[in-house]
């Protein structure tokens, strides 16, 4: 029996919260908050197996605001739910250096799964939680213990739904039959625009069920009714569900509820006034919390705590005390062996040998995969083209999830954001890679954003990285797309030139922890060329190396990247005088060395030339002895718009103090 | 009664032409081409309204290869069916400096209606062509004269319609009813993986139903049943038509047919050797063209070029002789306006105002559609945010295609791939612009991608260009998406700095024909300042002009773009010497004029600084004297990788030649 009370309760605390802290911020989107209250309070009340006074346990129900506007809503209730966020905060929601950002931010206040905003990507990162659930269950869960058995919830929108990477997302959920994700569709058929219809009429229901989902529908303000739907939405286990809600965008407001007007725009002092006393709270009382709220959690949380020991004392218990429990845990949540290991055979190759990088990238891969189980990921239906071969993996599929491959079918840009998902599901726990050509990564541009802005150990592999993959032409062939990856903050770029650095580079991006690695690779053969450095393996974790030495002063310094850095070895012996060679394995990773190891590498004196099969602008800054450049080369900050520019700097004391700078 | 025999005649010679052509390159894709010989036949010879000897008829019917890889049957029967490519050419598939490149390029050869390869994006390109149909219909067909009345095809397997992109095409094309959009889909079920079920398992039909197309479903190798089908999706005046067609991948291959080892590999000599012999044809003989097929196609002509000539001198002579007639087709199809015409009351503001460049845009906007009803297109759910107000524009529906302004949805991907069939129908005759946040930009890269390569008329207008948006905070406050938008080849980006620059910038956009120019304002409102410089007009039209002169030789040149320039000027005031301050409005159009303009702007011997709320990697360039970077700033070619290679300049040729050229 559900205490409808106090979940009114609860929801009219999320009203009043939200829509008091979106005044207060004078920004902000009220719709959904307003719209959602009731469902908000029943899935953090009466839905979720969670415990707030220990969000990041392993087993619990993960809860996605796909539709990442109505951030307020999840603060609000993750402040009511006992979450670590206090109401203080909430008052300086969307305020520059809160942790109250504009939009929910992976890793800024526990509970939050992940960071959404950009629509669609938060509904295929619940894919690749689910699917990380299934995974680890399949790695786990022993006859007698069901270490993993949690469920993942969406809360989505009309524009989720609208965006491509939901429908290929849904397309694979339902082929892998993620039955335990379980998605809520808040239909309140109002987008910015103005009604859904304008742009939309097709039928979810029937989309849905043709892509192998279970569809629901009820009333988004009938707490039993929904209730009774998750409950049939657990019954089916072999597809995900979509629930879908009739509602009201900005339910409560007296005269904008049901208007486009609410969607992201405050409420105004009157209308917010007004709002209060329709829903029988005192006007004058900012951010009002009812008591019957408050002491409705009180009494859940010995439950909450009840159930997570249960678990831990139980079943994990049970699992982890058997010897080979405690071992394979060790392997997927203890410390990561560091890849120094003598006793790993590394794949060796001869000077002179041909070999395309991509080969090499799957060896490497391979050998790596055999000693990191928690390693696995797979393409976008390149499996052969960006690897050529990745031994026997088997496929991850609906009957069986304890394969390493998945088959990410020909879509890039939720095999970029359900491999998030797997990442973010429990940090580290499972080490995704995924895999296209590189001209591709223009498809997956926003889940690689997403990455990085969330830093999540995904491993983005991208092969046929230049015009020399030749007859596919001008298509097929990437020209911007390595600069514009190396664009991205956050996001670590290695660019192997031979078959031995692909070995090092794969190193690298294991051992690295701070954000995505993309890893780009070439289709051609290229020669492994000797190593004339000794401490090649050392520099080249800093981003290049010496590959032919000059021993005196060089007069000339090529650097290069991937496959161009044989033509430079070639060109090298073709021009007279001291030439030394570079290669540039990472551009980012180079110039965030020392002035002495740069130098090193590029003495002042020498002639300088650059060779990269591909845009030339982000080459300038070797040659740019004195320059004066204010920018952002980070990501943006939730805020007042003049308070953010002056924190990143955009301003005109940026310029004053720098020019001062340089006259003391 | 349909001939089969010539038509079997005709799919005989795309496979033999195929097969060599692809083992003549030793590259390409067999698959397709073989497998769907029976249908392209059918399709040139009895479906489609065209005639070879007139591929720019604007009334013809378009075909769309969506699978752009299967290039070589779309070569192949443009050659048979008469159009403007010879079998020597064909024969040089896929080499350096040929028109067969390796995917169908736009402009490449009579007949390519887009270039295609980048899987999804013709598909969406097709509701784009179909859409503009409609508008066009909409504006021109009276009820005598059927001025516009043609089908668009499209060809798609199913890498197509695993993409993200090709699911928001299809929901806007079934909301629109574009009942005369026909889409046959090559259901060979194979993909590059293997199976095409390891990763897919929708309901197609289901699936299309749902977004409110037609199912249509038969045999990829029954002429009749085909033709019968297309003339049941014709009788559909207000769906789009899916056309199921079960089919064999690589038909015709004795030992590969049907496995995913015949996609993208050569069949080899044996092969196609065994290939020859079990159809019938003499094995020594390469490029075979049955007679019939010849026969077939020569004895179409007239009857093609009749039904040309009914429309010419029928429909569209009645249309034009009427005066109104005449009239409107001249505003569409003749000479554009060049924008200087005195009489055009441009939006007009003071200095000191306050505008937001959104707004501005907005504005002048309204006043050149006004002028130039060509120029149509809509928003990704974000008119207001975009533009702040376009007057009343009519709204495109499906009942009335007579508006001009569009309802993407939220779906920008398709946005920018439907908005380039709209410019591709009749190049300049319908002008499309689409507008979202510049952050999401990269949801629709590979689209602007494509009407860069295709050198497209389309305008991309990104609001909300920086991290002063504020309070939305990181997931939408751009940092590199401006930067990564320069990198594209052939993308004029335009980041105008208040509301008078935004005037010029649409001018300059609205005057530019030769490729796609992305338009980038900033929500915040920003000052307009006063133009010292009375030749601003013109030099913005060189990328830059300069703000804030000094009159003698300037201490130090403050170069900025969109609303940094404010701060520039605000730093100017506080800074000792003679400051001068630039606008840079394209960076790249600056870097492209005379030396002497760029010094004008940059004299050698002030001090620089560059102000811009982004990325700094792209300045660097201002600051690199004497630079030596070999790479690439053009879009690729087919050909053989080395050659390529070599013949963009990435070799070791390139190195010693630019060394040389030093020393002498």
């Amino acid at each position: 029996m559900l205490d409808n009370q106090a979940l009114d309760a609860v929801a009219l605390s999320v009203r009043c919260i939200s829509a008091d802290a979106i005044e207060a911020a004078q920004s902000g989107h009220p719709g959904l908050p307003l719209g959602c209250a009731e469902l908000i309070a029943l899935l953090y009340g009466e839905i979720l197996i969670h415990d707030p006074t220990k969000p990041d346990w392993i087993n619990r129900d993960r809860f996605i605001l796909s539709a990442g506007h109505g951030s307020i809503l999840l603060y609000a209730i993750l402040h009511l739910s006992g979450y670590g966020i206090s109401l203080d905060e909430i008052r300086k929601f969307r305020q520059l250096g809160e942790r109250t950002q504009g939009h929910p931010e992976y890793g800024s206040i526990p509970g939050i799964e992940t960071t959404t905003g950009m629509l669609g990507q938060g509904f295929a990162n619940a894919v690749g939680i689910a699917l990380a659930e299934r995974m680890l269950a399949a790695r786990f869960n022993t006859q007698k213990d069901e270490v993993f058995d949690h469920y993942t919830y969406v809360l989505a929108g009309e524009g989720d739904l609208m965006e491509g990477v939901s429908y290929e997302a849904a397309s694979l959920a339902g082929h892998l039959g993620l039955g335990k994700l379980i998605v809520f569709y808040d239909e309140n058929r109002i987008t910015i625009d103005g009604e859904t219809d304008l742009a939309l009429s097709e039928n979810i229901s029937e989309r849905f069920n043709a892509a192998g989902w279970q569809v629901l529908e009820g009333d988004m303000y009938d707490y039993e009714a929904i209730f009774s739907l998750v409950s049939q939405a657990k019954t089916e286990h072999r597809k995900p569900s979509l629930i879908r809600l009739a509602s009201i965008i900005g339910r409560g407001s007296p005269t904008k509820a049901g208007t486009s007007s609410i969607h992201g725009a405050v409420l105004g002092a009157e209308e917010l006034r007004n709002m209060k006393i329709k829903l029988g709270v005192n006007p004058d009382i900012s951010f009002y919390v009812d008591p019957k709220a408050r002491e409705y959690f009180e009494n859940k949380r010995s439950s909450w705590i009840n159930m997570r020991a249960a678990w831990e004392q139980g079943t994990f218990s049970s699992f982890i005390s058997s010897p080979s429990g405690s071992g394979l845990w060790k392997t997927f949540f203890g410390k990561k062996e560091d890849g120094k290991s003598e006793s790993i055979q590394w794949p060796e190759y001869s000077t002179g040998d041909f070999i395309a990088t991509r080969t090499a990238s799957g060896k490497v891969l391979e050998v790596i995969a055999r000693r990191r189980p928690e390693i696995i990921g797979g393409t976008a239906d390149l499996t052969g083209p960006c690897f050529q071969a990745l031994g026997d993996w088997a496929s991850v599929t609906r009957n069986d999830m304890s394969g390493k491959l998945i088959r990410f079918g020909v879509r890039e840009h939720a095999m970029g954001a359900v491999a998030n998902g797997l990442a973010l599901h429990t940090y580290g726990a499972l080490r995704p890679f995924c895999a296209t050509f590189l001209v591709f990564s223009d498809y997956m541009r926003p889940a690689v954003r997403m990455a990085a802005l969330m830093k999540l150990p995904v491993i983005f592999v991208f092969s046929h990285d230049s015009i020399k993959i030749g007859e596919d032409g001008a298509t097929h062939q990437p020209i911007e797309q390595l600069s514009a990856l190396r664009l991205i903050p956050n996001l670590l770029v290695l660019r192997p030139a031979d078959a031995e650095e692909t070995v090092e580079v794969w190193k690298m991006a294991v051992a690295y922890n701070d954000g995505p690695v993309a890893i780009v690779t070439a289709r051609q053969e290229t020669e492994i060329f000797a190593k004339r450095d000794e401490n090649w393996r050392e520099d080249i974790r800093k981003g290049a190396y010496i590959v032919k030495k000059s021993h005196s002063n060089p007069d000339v310094v090529i650097c290069a990247t991937g496959s161009e850095v044989q033509d430079a070895l070639k060109a090298a012996e073709q021009i007279p005088g001291n030439i030394q060679v570079v290669s540039i394995v990472s551009r980012e990773l180079f110039l965030s060395q020392s002035k002495e190891f740069r130098k090193k590498m590029i003495p002042d004196s020498s002639k300088t030339v650059v060779l990269e099969a591909g845009c030339t602008d982000l080459w300038y800054v070797l040659f740019a002895e004195k320059s004066r450049i204010i920018g952002i080369n980070r990501f943006g900050e939730s805020g007042k718009g003049p308070e953010v520019a002056r924190h990143l700097g955009i301003s005109p004391d940026s310029i004053v103090s720098l020019l001062e700078k340089e006259r003391t």
